[in-house]
């Protein structure tokens, strides 16, 4: 590559990271894209792998495949640390990188609004170590209540709470019941599933806000249908790994929480000392630009603008990406600057076979259709024709076939099988992180 | 189940354990199988997961899944930590499980031959776990080398040790190099492949010693022809990390090493107190029943015999899952037991595309062939019809496109990649446990 070229680097191999990085392949410039993984992950169909239907594998493309073609671009593994805006330089794990134009496209993260207590008990959905996380517990909590005397407890090792009632919390609650009821009931012969309970807490009085209020009320229809009890205005106010306490005192016996309440941004947004919201995220310029910074941008989850409201989905991560890089080619050629406008496209949720709503301006849709278009609209965006290939196989097979075939409890480091049992025998639950 | 059955305890779900419960369908007798993990594992194509051909999933069966129809089969995911014979009881972490009948099929483990310096540095290709840590480490050799400007280092990091001349050792060596030629120089466009070194090393003088000598010389051929420096009488005496020391005194630098050079019986074997071979295997009868103990059986891995060499692979622990479960519906008839006798229907090993030796009785197949022998009859072994499409169709992708589409970095406790990279940066090359 061209050393003299100017030199851009973009954190984050999300979305908006890997669109910014795209959108400069023909641009006069060399590009470096910085992960602390080596892969892009399609978040959206975290919650199945954490339900067993798809595997790691699936969902996760290595970014040197996505680029392989381009020819002014390079790729760095390494954390980033820090950023020193007035020297240019971003501080990684390995060593400084130096840039001329800096896009941070770096995520964002589970947000439990400092209750560190709800943090170390519950799981968040945020990356494939939750998910696998996910999965072991679910899967575990069954091989436990099976052998299980005591009902009080095999009662709660089956309660599976899922807060929050946006995207996130209502296919995740979806999926977990389709898996229990449709799959592990053929798993565990001895199991009565009147002691499963899968509960879904919404603070408000709605879910999935970003949707008009008719299809509001038909994704919670669809949710109690499907046995799953729908609780609004339930906050959370503790949980301990054995049980969760609402604010009005209200307790449900449980082992397991997924924690979909909330998202903010990347810790890194907290180090540069500029201007964030309450979601942590950096305040940017109509340009995207960093206020005093202009050779510097934010986008995605991790950025925010006064008088636009951006949603944290991959849509508009997408698009600020875009924007991003055209501007860095406008600065380059010293032309005016574009203005971000977030196009809304429109909102789809699923929450499970057959079933999802979707809001396209005015059409709304719901049930068979809208899950179709769900499906469809989601394989399409999935990076890797190989991998939309085997998430259709799967979900195939798990359509006709009723099964979900990845239902692996995996060692993972912060919660070893080994020591998840000698934790349970000791004090009644595995150990989380 | 009837609990006035007999009871049979079967430890480990790999090859004899499955085959040993599945015999038992129709006797008259309650099956509960023991293992630590929830899954059945195809360890023949543990170095597919490796080398980043298949992922995990598509080698792991959930035991329940596979024995779903049978009526009288219970399941325990619990780590066994030692048998009481006098008692007739087995102890795990999850407390103490009586039987009137056991049989040990417990597998088997590296053998590093009390060489704990090794241990601590190579890596082992037993479980899942291993595979992953490989292919983590792999992958991270590439990322390091890349940006590492030291050209004695860098060669260093991209040599990689393969120690065993057996199957695991050949075929691990064929898929790392296949992986690195065809595909990673992909990946890489600034990687020089000279840099790259793939060294399997055979302390005797020949590979894969249960053919015949000419497909031995076969197997040596293809392999020096896919660039892997084969080296014959080379001991290792010493692996510290960052360099392999041969008995010789001979230095070879690299922070790679894959010690396929030895199984032995696993820990619980030794703690019964019983006779044992030089693998830690267990001294069985020609019945396969314990001395002295003629209500347990042992299989697999973890049995030897006087008078009769049992080799360590999935068809011996087959035919002897089988015989013992045939011996226990005997003692339970009061009829005399049957004799095991092993029956070699062959023996095949793969070396990469097209390539690979094969010996059935007097017949001999090398080549194109004999490879896809090979692939037909391990497809056919592979646990699931899923397993099975899925496994071919990541093997015509890779086979027509030269990919290998899972090379993913994933984080493993015993090896996050941010504490990888901080260890690295200190002291030049990953911890790994």
């Amino acid at each position: 590559m061209d050393t003299s070229l100017p030199h851009v680097v973009v954190v984050g191999a999300g979305f908006g990271g890997l669109r910014a990085v795209n959108s400069l392949r023909k641009a006069p410039v060399r590009v470096t894209l910085v992960d602390r993984r080596n892969y892009h992950l399609f978040q959206p169909f975290l919650y199945q792998v954490a339900t067993s239907g798809l595997g790691p594998s699936d969902i996760a493309q290595p970014v040197r495949a996505i680029l392989r073609n381009q020819r002014n671009f390079d790729f760095r593994v390494t954390n980033v640390e820090g950023v020193d805006l007035a020297a240019k330089k971003l501080q990684t794990e390995s060593g400084e990188i130096p840039y001329d134009y800096l896009v941070l496209a770096i995520g964002g993260q589970t947000n439990y609004f400092g209750n560190s207590k709800l943090a170390q008990h519950s799981f968040g959905l945020k990356d494939l170590d939750d998910a696998i996380r996910i999965r072991n517990h679910l899967l575990y909590m069954f091989e436990q209540a099976i052998h299980e005397p005591n009902p009080e407890l095999r009662r709660a090792l089956l309660t599976f709470v899922i807060v929050g009632g946006g995207p996130t919390g209502v296919e995740c609650a979806g999926a977990f019941s389709e898996l229990i009821r449709l799959v592990l009931i053929k798993d565990y012969p001895g199991l009565n599933i009147k002691d499963v309970r899968v509960v879904l807490l919404e603070a408000g009085d709605k879910l999935l806000s970003m949707l008009p209020g008719r299809l509001q009320e038909a994704a919670a229809q669809t949710l109690w249908k499907k046995y799953i009890e729908v609780r609004f205005g339930a906050s959370v106010a503790d949980f301990d790994g054995r049980c969760v306490t609402l604010k009005g005192g209200e307790r449900i016996p449980s082992h397991t929480m997924v924690w979909a309440a909330g998202v903010r941004a990347a810790e890194l947004a907290a180090t540069l000392g500029l201007p964030t919201d309450r979601m942590g995220r950096i305040q940017v310029e109509k340009t995207l630009q960093l206020p005093g910074h202009p050779e510097v941008f934010a986008v995605g989850d991790a950025a925010c603008m006064e008088g636009q409201s951006l949603p944290m989905v991959a849509p508009a991560a997408i698009q600020e990406g875009e924007v991003a890089a055209r501007n860095i080619v406008r600065l380059l050629h010293q032309q005016p600057l574009q203005e971000f406008r977030y196009r809304d496209k429109g909102s789809l949720a699923t929450i499970g076979r057959n079933a999802a709503v979707a809001s396209l301006g005015k059409l709304q849709f719901r049930g068979w259709f809208a899950w179709a278009m769900w499906l469809a609209v989601h394989i399409v965006f999935l990076i890797g024709f190989r991998n939309r290939l085997l998430v259709l196989i799967n979900w195939t097979w798990d359509y006709f076939f009723y099964d979900r075939p990845i239902r692996l409890i995996m060692h993972d480091g912060n919660c070893p099988w080994g020591r998840c049992l000698r934790q349970a025998s000791q004090d009644g639950a595995p150990a989380r992180k």
